[in-house]
């Protein structure tokens, strides 16, 4: 998918985070694409990236979709013409549906479900290869209708700052 | 404390882990121990861990707080004069209380508080310093009364297998 990732939007300031800052010389340097309705993104893990040995880490896929989320909250809520706001994650889920193969790219989705104010709730999937269309549409993360391409869900709650605040606490 | 931190006791073959294997050496090693009552483990964030400069990133927290609470239901569950079990996250549910700072040692704690078989459910919390008793002791994982030394929650569902079988498809 063209364009620029969301996370090279985000101003220089904000853009060191470990996951996804693209001036975070060590980090996982997740890209997200906003297609207009949802946020995608792909990611191959590295070898050290295990739980068991053939096995990805799921640490790893809580930091993939959590970093993936935010920046399809940013997107979502970037106004015409606008950068996108930057979000913070008050709450994370994730259900492991199945054990994730180490080797193939995996692909994440994301879309936001609910809105008050500059909260945010955002439910999304990863897994390998094209990830099932209907993990990220508007029903609970947790559904158990996911195809085998579907390896885990994501259910986040975040809240959107303007650059230049400090780091915002988040409300819950 | 004293004493092997129970992913050292993870058989040869189970510590590949990212987060805590001791057998990955490019991983996070992290380390629990278990007192009796919870697990315990602390933890200081590499300097390329942060979400913003100066705050730790939630990705690693959520990884640090998955493999504190695999290795908190291994150390409960594990029968007199036995090695612990090796368990696997059915999923993982973390609350950011507030931004945490990079630089201290971060403190982890977790405990068991249901169990069903080979299920168990995990509460946890992570942050500098001594993190608040109260945040481990069977409480909703997100109860509001955390002090500042706690700056996220963890309520985690996990399965427990014995070494040798395949990597299990968690039942939730």
């Amino acid at each position: 998918m063209p364009g620029i990732p969301i996370q090279h939007q985000y101003p220089d300031d904000l853009s060191h985070c470990y996951g996804c800052g693209r001036n975070n010389d060590k980090g996982l340097h997740i890209a997200s694409r906003w297609d207009g309705e949802e946020g995608l993104a792909s990611f191959t893990p590295r070898p050290e990236h295990i739980a068991l040995p053939g096995y990805v880490y799921g640490g790893l896929l809580a930091s993939l979709v959590d970093c993936h989320g935010v920046a399809t909250a940013a997107a979502a809520s970037a106004g015409e013409g606008e950068g996108p706001q930057r979000y913070v994650t008050a709450s994370l889920h994730v259900d492991f549906l199945r054990p994730t193969p180490l080797g193939p790219e995996l692909t994440l989705r994301a879309r936001v479900v609910e809105r008050r104010g500059r909260k945010v709730v955002v439910d999304g999937d990863t897994g390998p290869g094209r990830a099932a269309r209907q993990g990220a549409g508007g029903r609970r993360a947790h559904a158990p209708n996911h195809g085998p391409g579907v390896t885990a869900t994501l259910r986040q709650a975040g809240e959107g700052f303007r650059p230049g605040g400090r780091f915002p606490e988040p409300a819950r």
